[in-house]
């Protein structure tokens, strides 16, 4: 195992921030008018040397050495304590922090590219950390002035540490079923209950683990209006803030899994001897309400485990690709002298590299978006602004978490199929990314249920007008850059493929009726409407004709106001979240290419490069410039290789097929 | 773990075979007639039962438990030790063996499917078990008789086991490159070499590794036209036949691996010290074309490793769907006081078991009726006819081998996603399915290389006769079964996919103007070519239209006759696999549920069932009913779900765009 095996892509993320999003301008803003933008520079150099440096290390070692469970004490390796102090030390966990609360003050959107890099090279040491740090944020934004006293600085400083605790042994998805009770005595609240799959719930790190606890109040109502948040530590504070009394939680066991193996995945009992205090955190029974807030961000931050994987992966197979002898070039292949050329000579594995490539420049680009507009949402001075930006950050993230988990496994994989059979082994790194990230797809709210999330509640936000607005913005970029020499053909296909994906999304939800009622009521507000004009012109006639040759004999493409019932959507969820995904992930990857084209020009004048210089040439003489012509052709390779697959899944939701949801359970 | 984690389908494997294949037929040739078709139900049936009871509770233990190398010497598990001779003494490693060399001479397409048995319940150890299986093919197909009296002995009798050897260090897939030498001394060959990735190289489970050796003799010429065969003992057999002199091949080390930890990788060393004698097969430089013959039963089974571990993934996540209960329908999502059902009610999670059950049937058929041709070919009294399932053997195996384990190893990963955390775990035997399979997509020929074998040499077999001739026997199909009242619309959605799906064939290779000429030569002799005549009816044309206006400005579907670069091609391989593979299950599923449906009206009949009785009903009345009912939901699902993966494909084809392979390699 290669101990530095971690790749941080520092350009990718600064092209995003300074080049694209132009984070600088967020800086005009009062809440960050301390920050530079050399700081922003400097905190993701340091970030990334810190990475692949001091984090990497460790990876392999700890998951070989595991965690045991051993009389009631969980041992986990002393590397992660190791890291884990490292973070806190560097300050690390005070990147995105307010002043108010002795942290830096970063923008969002700064810390989300930070924990990309922190991330990637450790990922069992960043559950510890992130879920310390998602505590942190939710006493700081829910908590009592008492709670933040007494429990922000020991976990700033590392001595205690913190975990969310929701799921229950019967208990998934289905959270509004947890039977964890609070019973208040006095003015005391009492917990009582099992937990599981609980990440960092117990371990010999900190001195103590602090637990937000969704638990119900006796009397409270069914389901998830009757659910209450509460702080509930290992140990409870004395009165000087240190740790006190033992506060009845204790650990019952611990998962054996695939990977994350330096992670801890505990099972928990809270109260066995009626002695567990929890703390009300906000107001009883509106426990979900605080939960919904805080899952953006960690949902977010799950995708971006995923993309920070994928994206070291992605590195790692480049460099073997690059290194690695094998064979001849195809076209000599009946010459047995021709010379012996690098796997990336070979036509197949640049198509995987840069299916690998392509995505992951999108998906990164989407976290970053999101979190700057997560930025917008918060410190824009224009309260319209924020509630526009607040609106798409709920759109955007399901789709930030299912998409993102889904294809980073999917991109581990093809990493290890680049590399052949030494990907398969612990000599290189890709295999552990596989172990540990296939998880991601299941936590955090499993990807199925993100995609109901996006079906029901996110696409028909505000009656669908959130929805509108980013088709509108992307129909919008690409009226505005059309005409364009070098990538017109892929912009007017972007502009096609939209089309069919709004078709989609109308034809699985029923939506459809609704945004054209829209149509005429807000044309004004949103600008350039020509996606929805072009449901009726040439290209989109041919479309139905082809769907109704090809599978749905009655079907009309004009009649889009059928509403699906709700089983029958919820079949096409994840297929939503799919053409969603390709559709975000193309606009920005086109976006990316057009600013690449622009920078490229520039170089050229420069450096004084002659106009019809080939690529090829010109990446010789200039990184910069190779990374541009990169970028652009991650734009092109998407939209040909990629974006097609819009047509197939549409394509299934018009066929309008259903009968498995008759099928009878012995028939499976 | 569960100890009894294999599920097997001894139901679907027997619809294969007798009432879709008809493999009863195969007994009226001579070298079956002592074989009766309850002699194979009964074979199936206990391979079934070996297979849940006695091979399975070891899976997980020998995972656990790992291989080791310590001063030269591997330790692999005792499990394995304990499976493996039960194995042989149970005679399974004799069931498709002839009877000449006292096996019990059943056809190869039963071999096959008591094989799928006897995989899904431990690859691990079926890994020493088939490659010994395949080296005493190997010596009956080509070794001296005094090979057979040697050798052939102690393999059958589990004395003794067998490896293949090709890999070394510097070389994978360009297997022209490897540098292991033969020096003739008198009349002797001494080996010299490093081998590297050598399953079952080296272990202490038989007193003796026989290996079968690619290797180069000096002078030889270069690439793949001078390679030979060797016969390696690692201990020379003496005068008796019992294990003799060493023979100077040693271990040198082992891999530590992502998943079959049981199965044994080494490293190996022949003649460090000079005296490693090999045993010349066959004719010197000719070593290519025995390994060729070998090659496709390898990669038939190597797909068969990843159905049945897909097969075994499905039935554990399906228990689990159908009893672990968690929600309410998502019609109830509002109603708190709705009943709570097991997830299998979910749409969601239909979705993903319906994936995993049609494409593993698919994959089955495929696989099963491709051991079918084998057999013809090996055993039909017609030359012609021999000759014309060779051929056809030749075409399909690239795609059994890389269409089913790539998709194998998604169904495992689907089938963690529906059992959620636990899945995760090692609690179930998904995780290990998913680690234990994930290599049979690169080992026995990297998927991609299967590509370019399925592009390069296979499709333009003949000059495209052979693909010709399985287009036809697709399309022949579909206009003999047409009109139907209940697949009708299933029926010719599979003939207008299959159009695009020949066009994007033409599309990649240029074979289209080939294909055209050949028509006007052999219309006579293939039967009916619809689907040819088809390129200029309406459906076609609006589908060239279609492209037309999305893609690619110029492009005249008419004009068949460009014949891509090589280079070109190549990136489009491993698409046409993909749209292969997946022609190839809708035709099978189609066919199975035509089957299907005439077994339901007779259970009717039989069960005077009322014929508008609705299928959930029926399904209750009879577990057959509800398993054809399953066949035609499968076909239903496939082609509705699943096959417009094609149109996505082939508009990429069309697209022409192969911008990447002038990519500068500092612009990835």
């Amino acid at each position: 195992m290669l101990a530095k095996h971690y790749l941080a892509n520092v350009t990718d993320i600064k092209f995003n921030l300074f080049d694209v999003l132009q984070v600088t301008k967020l800086l005009e803003f009062e809440k960050y008018k301390e920050i530079e933008a050399d700081d922003i520079s400097m905190v993701l150099e340091t970030a990334a040397e810190v990475a692949e440096q001091e984090l990497a290390p460790s990876y392999a070692v700890a998951d070989r050495e595991g965690c045991t469970f051993k009389e009631g004490q969980v041992t986990i390796p002393k590397s992660i304590h190791q890291g884990y102090q490292l973070l806190i030390e560097q300050g690390w966990m005070t990147v995105g922090l307010d002043s108010e609360h002795e942290g830096q003050g970063f923008p969002l959107v700064v810390a989300t590219a930070v924990a990309e890099l922190l991330t990637g090279p450790n990922l069992p040491l960043s559950t510890y950390f992130g879920l310390t740090e998602a505590v942190v944020d939710f006493i700081i934004a829910f908590g009592t002035e008492e709670m933040k006293k007494i429990y922000l600085p020991p976990l700033l400083a590392g001595k205690w540490s913190g975990t969310m605790v929701m799921t229950e042994p019967d208990v998934g998805s289905a959270v509004g079923d947890l039977r964890t009770t609070a019973e208040k005595k006095d003015s005391s609240y009492y917990i009582s209950g099992t937990k599981s799959f609980i990440t960092a719930g117990a371990h010999d790190m900190t001195e103590n683990v602090v637990h937000i606890v969704l638990a119900r109040l006796k009397d409270a109502p069914p389901g998830i209006k009757g659910l209450s948040i509460f702080l509930v530590p290992t140990y409870r504070p004395d009165q000087e803030g240190s740790r006190g009394e033992f506060n009845d939680v204790i650990c019952t066991g611990i998962e054996e899994k695939m990977g994350l193996h330096g992670s801890v995945t505990c099972s928990l009992a809270f109260g066995e001897e009626g002695k567990c205090l929890g703390y009300l955190i906000g107001e009883e029974n509106k426990g979900i309400k605080y939960l919904f807030r805080m899952m953006n961000r960690l949902r977010i931050a799950t995708g971006l485990s995923g993309l920070t994987l994928a994206s070291t992966a992605y590195l790692n197979a480049r460099e073997y690709a690059k290194t690695r002898i094998q064979g001849v070039k195809i076209q000599d292949f009946r010459d047995v002298n021709a010379p012996r050329v690098p796997l990336i000579e070979h036509p197949d594995i640049r198509r995987m590299l840069m299916l690998m490539k392509s995505r992951i420049e999108g998906m990164r680009a989407l976290l970053l978006d999101t979190s700057y507009r997560l930025d917008l949402s918060n410190t824009h001075p224009d309260e319209k602004v924020r509630g526009l930006n607040s609106d798409m950050v709920d759109l955007l993230t399901p789709i930030c978490k299912a998409y993102v988990t889904d294809h980073s496994f999917e991109i581990t994989s093809l990493a290890m199929q680049v590399m052949g059979g030494v990907g398969y082994t612990g000599d290189y790194p890709v295999e552990q990314y596989m172990r540990d990230i296939r998880v991601a797809s299941i936590y955090e709210g499993a990807n199925g249920i993100q995609a109901l999330d996006f079906l029901g509640r996110k696409l028909p936000l505000k009656k669908g007008k959130v929805f509108f607005n980013l088709v509108a913005e992307i129909d919008r970029f690409i009226h505005k850059s059309l005409p364009h020499s070098l990538l017109g053909r892929e912009l007017s296909l972007l502009g096609k493929y939209l089309n069919i994906y709004v078709n989609g999304v109308a034809e699985a939800t029923g939506l459809g009726m609704g945004l054209l009622k829209l149509q005429r009521q807000t044309t004004a507000n949103v600008g350039s409407v020509r996606w929805l004009k072009n449901l009726g012109n040439s290209f989109s006639a041919l479309v139905s004709q082809f769907y109704r040759e090809l599978s749905v004999a009655d079907y009309d493409f004009k009649k889009l106001s059928l509403v699906a019932t709700p089983e029958k959507a919820a079949l096409h969820a994840v297929g939503l979240v799919e053409i969603t995904g390709d559709i975000l992930v193309a606009y920005a990857l086109l976006k990316h290419a057009l600013v690449a084209v622009k920078k490229l020009t520039e170089i050229r004048q420069e450096m004084k490069v002659p106009e019809n210089t080939p690529w090829i040439e010109f990446a010789k003489e200039s990184e910069t410039a190779a990374y541009y012509i990169g970028k652009i052709e991650s734009a092109r390779f998407f939209i040909h290789h990629c974006l097609p697959r819009i047509l197939a899944l549409q394509v299934t939701m018009a066929s309008k097929n259903s009968t498995i949801l008759d099928l009878p359970i012995a028939s499976f």
